[in-house]
């Protein structure tokens, strides 16, 4: 859904939950395919037996994209992504796992560099199915500031 | 290829070039299906020609992939990633764009909570066809210490 | 398999059976990348578990895809898809289901307003492992007439 | 954006629009092998060139697909979609077209069979970069009631 | 199309050509992803652009691939393939190509091993947009005889 | 990973294993779409458990593919495929299974027609989790000789 906001809209605090989707295997294959990432953690379910998870695990690449793409559901043509600090993969996640993110708007500042934009700071988790956050990360965004009328 | 490595093996200062790839239309389709972002700066050329690139941009979320993935040339079992930080998109990435990345080993330390490994940070960096970079960051990786041998 | 044919060689009343396949989840996740449909009744199997089909269901536009793919089995290069009419989603298809078509020629008559073509109706029927009937609709083809001897 | 809705909440004549995406040559080729339609309107371009529109033209069952993926960028759990009448493929899709999609709400009733539910019918129209309409069709939706209380 | 037949029904000599269809961008992503191959002869334009050919090459493993599947558009259910000879890359396959295969049956005799099957073997041709043949093959199928009535 | 060879580098007799990977349904599915080979034994799990094997086969073409990708995680960009000899469906195999390759450096010669270039032939066997040989074939590659000073 589209909702054109300015930098003057984002209020420091609000929280928002998205839908959730279940990861498969399938998604791994294609995440493999698109990246050239073949490790056997997560292409090699005889090898995985054999480590201390039993079982392969999502790329954590992939876990991160599913959850700025989660998070995406909500466009606003007037801000780009920048960045994204600290981002820290906190449990493993499975083939089969449901997840959903939530997202909180943690700051907003003016950027020095750039007098039009301003900077707004948003903080994701990406929780699965029993509760348990397996992601996190804050991401950077630069949003455009309300025109001035000019006097 | 497989390359066995223990936290001792690894040198700071060790710098090394992956092979390149072009990204082409398909990985922003593929992308977008497998993220669900379907943000108009990646899908909607029409919009985008009226935008200051005048085209339209990698997800940011593939780059970094793509960036993750051209590193992981050389697997090591015995390393696992947990996170990275700093992650920037310096500049945009173009459909048509050939990206190979740059891997250099910045700091590695021991542990204080797993005794049984060490943390290794590694430099990534994206550079296009021209020899500009597009994307940095900083890649944290726990890697197995080489086991003592009992005395 | 090619198989030219113009729209007097149509004969209503003809009947065939097509090729079965078996949908997976790895169908779901392509669909729902490549329509940007992300409908928790297809992608998140927890909260399916809670409706009354306790599963998640296959989504229309696929089953409908894959019905008129299965029934393209034999291309006609003299005739093109112009529209479908009341198709229905009977049944709920699920993942691991195993589909089949079936295409029986109900109508044709002559365009008014195309002289050099004639219009076809076909009922297409998609029938799963159990026999039952999924999805039905009337699919409306224009035909190439065959060209007069001029005289 | 999930939007939970029940029957009572709809209007009739209320109308909006998507998002706009460019359909790409990979949307053709990942919609061909889904569905194993490969026929040469849409695989073959060289023979294409010997046709009236001289150029490939976007499966059918994509274009419709398509549409109704953009129109469900809002998600409302009480609602399923129970079938669709009157597609028609107005003009020819084409590899780089890009499309939007304008749903209005035409009508609502109660089902004589279904006492829990009503029946929702929504215009649903896919229009190109020139504003031309390329698909039209009429969408069914099955939406429950809201609960009414207990007396 | 399904076309039942015995080991005895094959005539030596038959001769058939199939659909043909343009190979794209996308079958090279897709093909790279799949096999893990992103030599940089398929996936490095500007590498390519310093080579004899100054353009991408489609994977052999692909080009292989899709003629096998073009000339399986007629599916025996009787016949299994078991193997390949001489499969040669004649020349170099291109984005954009279209190609259609010539499949003719070269030889068939009785298995030694399996009373109940015979061999089969078909010369298999790739041709490309300007009549070029671009790979060849020699296709060996196993299919099964036709029963005997007990007497 | 890169590894720069000339014709004069590779030993006969050297032999390496690759990475393993399990084969999932998405990649049947994936291949399936990517060539057109719908065939039941791949496609129809219904139909396939009336058969001997009682379950979905990988295509050949890709199990090919797949081995061939294996061996190709070393990339040397002074050698080309010129074709493969003998290959050879030994073994089934089925969804879940995980396999790796080995490459043994068979044979080398001096091309006759072509000065500048060596031939060398590779055994390629691909092995699954039980140890079982699946795939045999034998690759053919162009390899440039090392350029001589000139007197």
């Amino acid at each position: 859904m589209v909702d054109q906001r300015f930098f003057e809209d984002y209020e420091v605090g609000a929280a928002r939950q998205t839908l959730a989707r279940t990861i498969g295997e399938a998604d791994i294959a294609l995440h493999a395919g698109q990246t050239g990432n073949f490790h056997p953690h997560h292409m090699d379910a005889e090898w995985c037996r054999t480590q201390s998870y039993g079982q392969r695990i999502v790329h954590g690449t992939l876990t991160f994209s599913i959850c700025v793409g989660l998070a995406a559901d909500i466009v606003n043509p007037r801000a780009i992504s920048y960045g994204y600090d600290r981002l820290r993969f906190v449990r493993p996640v499975f083939i089969g796992d449901t997840v959903h993110a939530r997202v909180t708007l943690k700051d907003k500042r003016e950027g020095a560099k750039r007098p039009r934009h301003g900077i707004v700071s948003e903080a994701l988790e990406l929780v699965n199915q029993h509760g348990e956050v397996v992601l996190v990360c804050e991401h950077l965004l630069l949003v455009e500031r309300r025109p001035r009328p000019s006097s």
